[in-house]
């Protein structure tokens, strides 16, 4: 029996073989992790120092931190959704690495409302920057611990439940919140009373108004900046480049009530759990005009538990009913409010669309309203949802062809109006990608803000209010804003990237794993080499592919291994010349470049 | 040295470990082709048969045939894009299984303009049924042309250039067309005159309008139906589930025209290269306002050369620059076409916004219009394109914010009035997603179609005009519509799916190969086995777990080659038992689910 030779010796260490497979080609490049870097960031002298942590080059996973004197107040921790550019990776999360180095500045972290956006990242960030208190409105607290839950190994967090007329004082500086007008109830903005003037951020908000009169209890609202000195408002983004104002909430809930009225099957209600407050009053519409109420889908449910418990919600308890008792229904007498309007794979309008849902059978005579907009990424995936319903019978009445859905975010002329009563001195555009960033800064510059006053920013922008919040100072350097990538139970941002990079080329191409046995003593491959494929080309279809491909690597490792002393082979060189010409005449053959991995074993 | 041992020889065959190893588990369930299954449906017997080969079950890929007595003609032969559920496929092809057996009875293929979802399955197709002639305009001809040019390999199309005013006879049938308004120019509708009434074929088509009155040109065009006994139609259905009239083209030029007009920097027009008229008048007026056009982008390069031989466009030479010569103009007198407004990773405006355009270098001061409505699918990469040109101080207008692009495709008002010149007795929509079609069906009855005489196909449906074309048939068999997927240079429907599930696992969570070499006397290991991984986890970060892993496989593995004679092991069984314990195993500790390929030599 032979033991390892010499040649195998060679490369890197006596065991050559597995060291040379579990190198990573494509994550050789691997740096220490910088350490503190931040803490060379001279802190902020009288005056306020704002830092978008994350939310101002995309959509989702909101952080705004700001700092002055020996106090950090952090207002949202969210996360955003995966998308197509980074397989597999479940969720991104703010880079909070500022704020972990300086975790014993942070007084408080302050959520505006309970969306994932917004709430999201509390589980992962949490522990990192010392479990501060959280302040926020009733309904926000609960979605908080509910998905804590999810959570149990960590520690418990201190809530602080404010109500939205409260001024309370955190450290040495008071805070106050107001009302806004959103699409979950307890929406709030925040106001910091810092030593230099207020620091208002809006948290998500749209006006309650109709064809563009705004209503009166928004006035009332708003009142509360009247005498107030604003420093600078943070302020939503994310639709204030579309103009003139967005469709009233009031209008959809009208919209969606007489389609429930005017319908005589099964409705069949499709929406997002965070649409809480819209599908609250729908429900009880529904129920006034004599319907029973199922609903179907996890978030759902739960949501609907929440605002049960709390009394929100005015229903009676008999007019909520189950699946299971769904027969026993007329269909005129059904609306079923369900999750998937996004074309989710899983959830329960997809499933019924791919009519493998246990209970739920479209049929013809179903009415789907699709009371929510399509998130951009999920449009093959909500065209798809639609195909199926439809295929099956059922009518479809989605936002694009009626008033069925309104976003809760102000469009260009709500904003200037909100930023108008709030008059603040500089202006941040708070959330978005970065043209509606700047759209949100010509909004302010309309609604009186100087332009010199208006700052645009990157995630991780320090933003200086300095000579006691009279002039504006950027920094040079920047609060680390490198995307932090939960993927499973990993979370970081070190070199996930090539991780990821190596998803997208094996979802492109597959891979080609070469598993060649030398015979220590000849150099001749001991039999054929093994070739190990997945998500390349059909292989039972490709044998004479095949045949020529294993004829191709015997022959150029025996060219290597047989006619030069096994001892002065370089088996990194070797691995790369079958690589490379497996490679080619892949490419050349099948117009494919999977991922080519050889593993060359000495016996 | 050792050779193969029996427990090896008991696999399968002779050779164990190479056998093994080219199984792909995923893809065992191989059936021979089914050949010929189309024969056993029976021809049409006095009446016109309809098949929607491709084309109503989304968007793209578009594709009609017609048969009667002896004759099948086809109209358009398109293809649709990769899309996100099918990683890696270059592009969906229609299924022309069916006409693949009846070739002999094709007498021409007609195609009603140049974009590729109308003629992109041409290079692909034409081989497969007997290269028919090609009729269809001068434009689009060119069209064809030019991209055959890429398939050098091909024999010769045999293209027939008609007029609108042309009536041909093909066989025995008469062939006439009529002039319909989209993006591209000789865009055209087909009639095709049976023995049992006229077979009309919309292809794209929207309407010049007003504010919903339809401009005289169209009343003088479909004028042309006034007294032709339509049998049946197959209409254009993408838009018309949306309510009224598009946003007339005329608007669109108009609203661009003005911007021009009025901008005072360097302006950027992306655009796709397939909205080839407005583009057209777009040059034209820039170079009336004192614009140098430079044209930066193969798509659109290539179908200005077209025009410009042709005559069509009215622009001096002297008016057209190229990128090296942008330097000698300032930057108010610059128009730059560019590719790429979907967000395209490659093309002239992805580069610019990530500032990798050698010569596109985006400056505060320019303008982007971006004249183009976004494909579902690329909505990120859209905003990604218009994140990093705001990033580099572009201003941007586009689709949703000022009127400057509008789609080829009818509304449903517009619908409306086109089926009610064209006064067809049966009615079947004729491309896009079943809930388009079903829109469109309701558009038909409004148009005053018999409800029963609207039928909603499927990809394949067999829709059977019987007894002289008075009553209609939906045979009970299908034509096979399985989606052929073109990947590098394979083209096939055959067990593609099962490559694209396997792309799809890796891309989620990448790949976890297992080399384990047994000694074939002992049933130990060799060594610690050799791990290849890619994809799944920072492996660099992950040493622990990698060295746990090993343990448990060579435990796995020896519990079972130790203890037991050789020659009774099933080497299926323990891969599976290999897979299953790894498999669990990374799933607990990093909550991913790689695919786990353990490849089992023993020497």
């Amino acid at each position: 029996m032979n033991t390892h030779k010499p040649f195998a010796k060679k490369y890197n260490s006596s065991n050559y073989p597995q060291s040379a497979v579990t190198t990573m080609p494509t994550q050789n490049t691997y740096v220490p992790a910088k350490e503190k870097i931040t803490m060379r960031i001279p802190a902020i002298q009288e005056g306020v120092r704002i830092i978008p942590i994350s939310g101002v080059e995309g959509i989702g996973a909101n952080m705004t931190a700001f700092e002055f004197k020996d106090d950090i107040f952090i207002v949202d921790a969210g996360f955003s959704f995966k998308d197509e550019s980074a397989p597999g990776v479940d969720y991104i999360l703010p880079n909070t690495k500022y704020l972990e180095e300086r975790k014993h500045k942070i007084r408080a972290i302050i959520i505006t409302h309970g969306h994932l956006d917004h709430i999201g990242g509390l589980p992962y960030i949490m522990p990192l920057i010392g479990n501060p208190p959280i302040y926020t409105r009733l309904f926000t607290a609960i979605f908080i611990k509910k998905r804590q839950e999810e959570f149990p190994h960590l520690p418990a967090l201190d809530i602080r439940v404010v109500e939205k007329t409260d001024t309370i004082t955190v450290g040495d500086t008071p805070l106050s919140f107001f009302s806004v007008t959103h699409t979950v109830p307890d929406a709030m903005g925040v106001i910091i009373h810092t030593p230099y003037g207020a620091i208002v951020h809006s948290g998500d908000n749209k006006l309650e108004h109709e064809n563009g009169i705004v209503a009166q209890n928004e006035y009332d609202e708003y009142a509360k900046f009247k005498d107030l000195n604003v420093l600078c408002l943070i302020s939503d983004s994310t639709n204030t480049e579309r103009p003139g104002f967005s469709v009233p909430e009031s209008l959809v809930i009208k919209t969606v009530t007489e389609i429930i009225k005017h319908t005589h099957g099964r409705i069949i209600l499709g929406a997002f759990a965070s649409q809480l407050e819209r599908l609250m009053f729908i429900l009880e519409a529904a129920v006034a005009s004599g319907r029973i109420i199922i609903i179907d889908g996890r978030s759902l449910k739960s949501n609907f538990e929440i605002v049960h418990q709390l009394g929100m919600l005015k229903i009676p308890s008999e007019s909520m009913k189950t699946m299971d008792e769904m027969h026993m229904y007329p269909p005129e007498r059904l609306l079923i409010l369900a999750t998937g309007a996004q074309g989710d794979q899983f959830a329960s309008l997809m499933r019924a669309a791919n009519a493998t849902h246990r209970n739920l059978k479209i049929v013809k005579g179903d009415t789907v309203v699709l009371s929510s907009s399509i998130i951009p990424g999920n449009e093959r995936n909500v065209q798809k949802l639609k195909d199926g319903l439809s295929k099956r019978g059922a009518k479809i009445i989605h936002y694009q062809v009626s008033d069925v859905h309104s976003s809760g975010h102000a469009n260009g002329d709500e904003m200037q109006w909100i930023i108008s009563q709030i008059k603040p001195k500089f202006f941040i555009p708070g959330h978005g990608y970065h043209y509606m960033l700047v759209a949100n800064g010509e909004v302010a510059v309309r609604a009186g803000v100087a332009r010199e006053n208006i700052v645009i920013p990157d995630n991780g922008m320090i933003i200086d209010l300095i000579e006691k919040g009279t002039k504006i100072y950027i920094q040079p350097e920047r609060a680390p804003s490198a995307k932090v990538m939960v993927d499973g139970s990993s979370v970081s941002s070190d070199f996930q990237e090539l991780v990821i990079k190596d998803r997208q080329a094996l979802s492109e191409d597959g891979m080609f794993v070469i598993v060649a046995v030398v015979d220590g003593s000849t150099g001749a491959l001991r039999k054929s080499p093994d070739i190990i494929s997945r998500g390349f080309v059909y292989l039972k279809e490709s044998q004479d592919l095949l045949r020529i491909v294993r004829t191709i690597i015997k022959r150029t490792i025996e060219e290597v291994t047989m006619q030069h002393d096994m001892n002065t082979i370089d088996g990194d060189y070797l691995k790369h010349v079958v690589t490379e010409t497996v490679s080619r005449f892949l490419m050349q053959k099948t117009a494919k470049r999977p991922v080519v991995i050889p593993v060359i074993l000495v016996v």
